[in-house]
């Protein structure tokens, strides 16, 4: 038969899977010997259990009465003993934390007759009374549903009625007489009396912490977090202590270091006479830990043992919960603590330092997301007022600018040089382009993955959305306090915390991004040199190489800074833009016959582009990427054009409208372009191979080392590669260069003939964005502001395909190739520039694909750097 | 050392790789004991080695000099023998027949010295003259690349002179004359004088042939119909035999049974007292073949004899060129008879009749191209006047149409409900609204790989091209013979044989679609008896099962008489349109709220069409596709919406500019549709779902046993279908009807997770359209009439692969998603419903990939019958 309950005392930490994290950990403190009250832990099973089926497994009742008994005798207390009853706390326990998320009842076990032993016991009538009154209130808020006002207003008219205004004036007759008056609600809201059986009050207030798990505010915060839906919350059953009890007693909550900076030493509250509800609830302002010292210095000498014991023992920064019954310590929970992304570096080396964990371990205690979240600028809150609100952290940086509440007017202002934010009720795609224009997006609803929070990801800005205490509406956002927020107002947005204010924060550059620009020493402060270290030792412990996607001398430049060994992708198309994109549009309109010196004009400026990138990456290799995208990117819209011939008709508009039309694709992404392009149009990649060529040439005569590559974007099939190659080749003869010239592997096709490719290629570079949009047929133009939000919703995607890369898919696709490829040229060099190259999880599928490197944006570098070398030691 | 040089006596007709199709079928003619004029090979290998190297292998002069030698000694004349010179034609001949597109030369081996010897064995002098003269022309022409017209006009001055009209008249003198005549041309045109040496004659016109492989006129025939260019000829050295000599000799051609009908009996052409060029030249009329018993009977009772013989050895017809030497027959070649589509089928049923073959072999002689001939419609050619010209047949069909020579004005033209042929000297991207709107294409430039091809066969457009004896001008074409056609003037196109003609040519229907369409017996005319011997023989030997794509009842009601044995694409888009457009444009506009009262009314609409394809195809499989393409396509044009409101603005147009603009994708093949539509848009696919339920429920409660089937279109994540799934299981759940749910296999993601998705699905449809689309990253839109002709003439590809399945890429996808998906699902139904479903060679690997069904357009249904009953047997 499945074992539904285990005590405290049969468990450990590693069952956080059956007992839920709080459980599992009990259990562990209790196995070390730590003053733990006794109980015991209802499984995750149980709930599963009875969320499917809607009622608990059939065994359930028994094992419970049964570990019930146990703690009974533990206690030396029996439930519903009229003398000296037992008293329980129902916490509910989840695998993944989920603070607040859940349900929590106290003082299970009173009733109208045990009350009264408990008072006898513990002496104080009032005390009793209030308990009661603390389990009314809670039972009948969290297991009946019954609104939690009515009992907060019948203790605020006590109060009033008796005219004091702390709790604990109430006297023992007026608290028996709330007891009634909260019985009374009860009766009256659900119809039916407060159970006064023991074992019902916890057979009810276990189903009720079941129930928890599906609750609104549960499931929002699961699909936040990404947090699976299907693992449920087991129950702790606990002996009930008091913190409440009197002036010897009290609660609190400690970290063995700090969690916002790592710093050594011990940090927390206490709250005196106080059970911990009470410092969650904010009622009373707590001391700091420390002041538990004066009050109780012997319980504070062994909390500190116990935490120092607690951290040798997990390995790691310990979060602690505790209470103290009359001068008795007792340890409530433990697990491993939150921290901040700067606490996290400092935290893994401090506990190399000590011992207590490897340097590969310390590598694994931090992330590629935290090291991007050191990277970005942050607001310099040392004088900063208090938030107008708090939403969803849901893309990190700092904005500031002025709200606009119009997606087309935020265009509008940003066109005109404005810094806007844009504010809305939430987005959808008619906000796309306010998105764009914005330096960030604050929306009232939604969660990480509503579709301000995706797209606001795909385009790089700052997100906060979710932040439902704002009223937002068409033209101004009404806060919590009253304050207004009209169109212009400045307001600044904390993508990393989810903070809002008024007004313009001012903004400090990130020491961890000064320090991989070099503008900082390794030892200027201690969260760099602890990025320093672990970077480093990625570095060392790493296979695969680092590589950056850049398309200018000075991205090439912060690449190289930023630790980048090689330009993987050098995009050609954005040199064709700006100033030059006039020549271009004569490129397209000329008669074949006379595109030779259009040509000619952009080679000899392209010439000077590429020899800036190699240059800068003197020594390393660069490959370029021949122009890529459809020639109608360059020409102005079909729609626009239509219009402006529509509405004033000449023989330049119809003439540049016939041109547009005929260039006009329906799916641009699926037509001439890449590859096809250069084999149709004749000169366009022997001008850009001759440019290359030329600039390489130049700088060896310079005595420089440049070492251009040369890739052939959007081979679908090895002839085409065949024929560029040649075609590239005949001009590469007139130069005395080596480069190598490869293939970007977009299509599935490329990947699923790779064999045959390889043939022609010195090196694949996977181009996973498009390689993606291909393998499932939707573009991110198109889907991820469309309908990406609803399949993350749905549990469809788990993440993003465009920000993780998808194994199972495009990743099968990758193998195939890698493996198939390197068969047929075991010299083929392999490496990735799609944007996945940034991101910790795909950099580990890619590093055990076996790549010789991966490429990404500069800024990502560092990142890439970490994921690289986490991907080696694990 | 590597063997160039094989004598007729050691080769055979398998060797046609080596020694072309003519030697190897001469070596086969020798073998057989037929009178073959002695000689020899040189081979392909030979050719390939000058093309490559600019020059013969060094090993082939000594070959030839032996074989020569040994040819000297068979002929008992030497060359080069003043006496009695041996003569030999240089004939090439590669592994396919390339009629006209090579050179030959006769003679070779007369000189000035000879040429007195030859006169003197023959007692002709002017004989001999004048084949010394030929000799000259001939060699002038094709070796040493003289104008041809200087001869011609040389011989007609002295024709004139001699006051003559036919060469025969010419005395020896005047012949003589003429020699010298044209050896002075040569001089004067080349610098050199005519190479007297025979050995020489005989290796620069070998070089000649080899030449002439890559000469213009064979590498454009080549590429129009598919040979490859690395096959190279090779060169056949045989004895010349004179037809010319005398009236008791001759030449002709002739076929074992008709080529054009396929009847039986004898067929051919006999020319006395000719050389078999002047046959080709056309210069006197021919005989029929039968004349040849009055002038020589035992030479042509021998004829026939040889004729059955070879019949029976090549078990099919052949076409057999042979010389009468003063009454003695020559054989000079042998081929396989190309024949008309309805010959073929006729001739392979005969055959089988007669013991030859085996009715399978029957199956493997017949194409599902000819019989896809056979299906159109016909000119009835009884009154037909003489073509105004031809060109390349380049997409079946009969055209009659007015002549329009601008694509807009065509478009307007059809527009009006004129039916109109586009006449262009070439198409491009801008002539496809004209190439859509006409019956027909008609092009001077361009063969089966042109722009106008490949767009008329990708839109099933009739389409002759290339026809280069007119000259096509923006707003007229003139003919040959000065005809001039304007516009509105009527032309009629033959598409299957590339006739033009001026007017209306009456139009047949096709016996043999009628047969499918059931109005005539099988018995109706030999043709149509032996289709449907061979399609029932393609039938009975099949695995695959032949269903048809279908949208109405109508064309289910044909599918089924064309003998489908399922619908397996009913596509429900087509239903949306017409005068339910603006309910859908409705539906698009409204609110989410307001969205049932419309999805009511479709509904209803629906299940009347569901109802009639249901009735259609009572006892049969009938798969309904959900709505799968985005909904702006059910909405005007942004273009359109745009210059209306920049035009006239006013709040509705806005409106609606607003609402086209949100809906707008860049690239709508990958954005909001298919299953992601049918996830985000609430309640449209319980629409249908509910409407194919109703149906089906209504047909059941009248008797009748209507079988849908659901398929979920464009699923690339298993979940999507699983989503999908439950939905519509759930408005099912209200019916008592039993329907499958599958989806279509048509993004390379479904293919690669093809296990995980079978999981969720009844069955697999390949939709091998879009499938291309995504593996190869080109959309058919786009990149059809874009560069797909260019890719064909660099042989980038060999056939489109939007019409031959792209083995290695898609196939591969095939495979994979046939084999995980059975490995999951053993249940799993599996077939295709792309357009390569009707293409023969696709049919082959479907059949190979273990599919249970292939679905085609109806009028494919009869090509897909035979097509996979021809991969059964093979």
């Amino acid at each position: 038969m499945t074992q539904y309950v285990f005590d405290f005392a049969s468990g450990d930490a590693t069952q956080t899977d059956l007992l839920g994290g709080k459980g599992a950990n009990l259990a562990e403190m209790t196995r070390l010997g730590l003053p733990v009250p006794p109980g015991f832990t209802i499984t995750t099973d149980a709930c599963r259990h009875y969320l499917a089926e809607g009622a608990v497994p059939g065994a359930l009742a028994d094992q419970v009465r049964d570990h019930t008994a146990a703690l009974e005798k533990a206690m030396g207390r029996r439930f519903g003993d009229t003398a000296d009853p037992l008293l329980v706390s129902v916490r509910s326990g989840a695998k993944v934390s989920m603070p607040g998320m859940m349900d929590t009842v106290l003082n299970v076990g009173l009733n109208d007759e045990t009350v009264r032993g408990f008072a006898a016991v513990y002496g104080d009538e009032s005390f009793a009374a209030d308990t009661y009154r603390r389990l009314l209130a809670m039972f009948g808020q969290t297991v009946l549903g019954v609104d939690g006002s009515l009992f907060s207003r019948a203790l605020d008219e006590a109060k009033k009625k008796q005219g004091v205004t702390a709790d604990s004036e109430l006297t023992a007759a007026v608290l028996s007489e709330l007891v009634e008056t909260y019985k009374d609600i009860i009766l009256e809201e659900t119809g039916s009396p407060f159970p006064q059986d023991p074992h019902e009050q916890l057979r009810q207030a276990t189903e009720a912490v079941f129930r928890s798990w599906n609750g609104e505010r549960a499931r929002v915060y699961r699909k936040r977090e990404n947090i699976p839906d299907d693992l449920g919350t087991a129950v702790n059953i606990v002996a009930m202590v008091f913190g409440n009890r009197s002036a010897d007693s009290g609660t609190g909550v400690a970290f063995t270091r700090d969690p916002s900076t790592g710093e050594q030493g011990v940090w927390g509250d206490y709250l005196a006479d106080a059970q911990g509800e009470d410092v969650v609830a904010g009622i009373r302002n707590t001391e700091p830990l420390a002041a538990l010292e004066g009050h109780d210095a012997e319980s504070y000498r062994e909390l500190l043992s116990y935490m120092e014991l607690l951290e040798k023992h997990y390995r790691d920064v310990c979060d602690i919960e505790f209470t103290i019954e009359e001068g008795k310590l007792w340890m409530l929970q433990t697990r491993i603590g939150k921290r901040t992304p700067a606490a996290a570096f400092r935290v893994a080396c401090d506990l190399v330092d000590e011992g207590l964990i490897t340097i590969d371990e310390a590598l694994g205690r931090v992330s590629g997301e935290q090291l991007t979240q050191l990277m970005f600028p942050a607001f310099d809150r040392s004088n900063a007022p208090a938030p107008l609100a708090k939403g969803v952290a849901a893309a990190p940086g700092a904005a500031v600018g002025k709200a606009v509440f119009d997606p087309h007017r935020a265009a509008e202002l940003a066109e005109s040089g404005e810094k806007v934010v844009l504010v809305r009720d939430e987005t959808n795609p008619d906000d796309l382009p306010g998105m764009i224009a914005a330096e960030g997006v604050l929306t009232a609803r939604g969660g990480k993955t509503s579709h301000a929070a995706v797209v606001a990801r795909g385009l790089g800005k700052t997100c906060v959305c979710g932040a439902d205490s704002l009223e937002i509406g068409p033209d101004s956002a009404r806060a919590a306090d009253g304050t207004v927020v009209n169109e212009g107002d400045v307001v600044s947005l904390d993508g990393g915390t989810g903070e809002i204010w008024t007004g313009s924060i001012p903004v400090t550059d990130s020491p961890v991004a000064q320090y991989f620009e070099g503008k900082l020493g390794a030892s200027s402060d201690p969260l760099v040199t602890a990025v320093d270290r672990l970077v480093r030792h990625a570095d060392e412990s790493a296979r695969m190489e680092v590589w950056a996607n850049a398309d200018t001398g000075s991205d090439a430049r912060r690449a190289r800074r930023f630790g980048a060994r090689g330009i993987g992708l050098c995009r050609t198309e954005h040199m064709f833009l700006g100033d030059r994109r006039e020549m271009v549009e004569r490129l397209i309109l000329a008669e074949p016959s006379d595109r030779e010196p259009i040509l000619d004009e952009l080679g000899r400026l392209q010439e000077s582009d590429f020899a800036e990138i190699f240059e800068a990456m003197d020594g390393l290799p660069v490959v370029v990427r021949l122009l890529d995208p459809p020639l109608h990117e360059f020409l102005p819209s079909l729609v626009d054009v239509s219009v402006k011939e529509a509405v004033s008709p000449s023989a330049e508009n119809a003439d540049l409208l016939r041109a547009v039309r005929r260039l006009h694709e329906h799916n641009p992404m699926l037509g001439l372009r890449g590859v096809r392009l250069g084999i149709i149009l004749e000169g366009l990649y022997s001008m850009q191979v001759r440019s290359i060529a030329r600039a390489a040439e130049a700088l060896r005569a310079k005595g420089l080392d440049p070492k251009p590559e040369i890739m052939v974007p959007l081979v679908s099939e090895a002839s085409e590669l065949d024929v560029a190659r040649r075609a590239a080749e005949k001009v590469l003869e007139g130069f005395d260069v080596d480069v190598p010239i490869g293939t970007m592997v977009e299509t599935p096709r490329a990947a699923l003939t790779a064999g045959r490719v390889a043939r022609f290629a010195d090196f694949f570079s996977f181009g996973t964005n498009d390689l993606t949009q291909m393998t499932w047929g939707f573009s991110r133009d198109d889907a991820e502001g469309s309908f990406f939000g609803d399949y993350l919703d749905l549990g469809i995607f788990e993440y993003s395909p465009f920000a993780v890369l998808d194994e199972a898919g495009v990743g099968a696709l990758v193998e195939t190739a890698v493996k198939t490829g390197r068969e047929a040229n075991p010299d083929l060099h392999l490496g990735i520039c799609g944007e996945h190259g940034g991101d910790p999880q795909s950099i580990a599928f890619f590093d055990k694909a076996g790549l010789d490197y991966v490429s990404c944006s500069p800024y990502r570098v560092p990142v890439a750097r970490l994921a690289r070398g986490q991907s080696a030691v694990k």
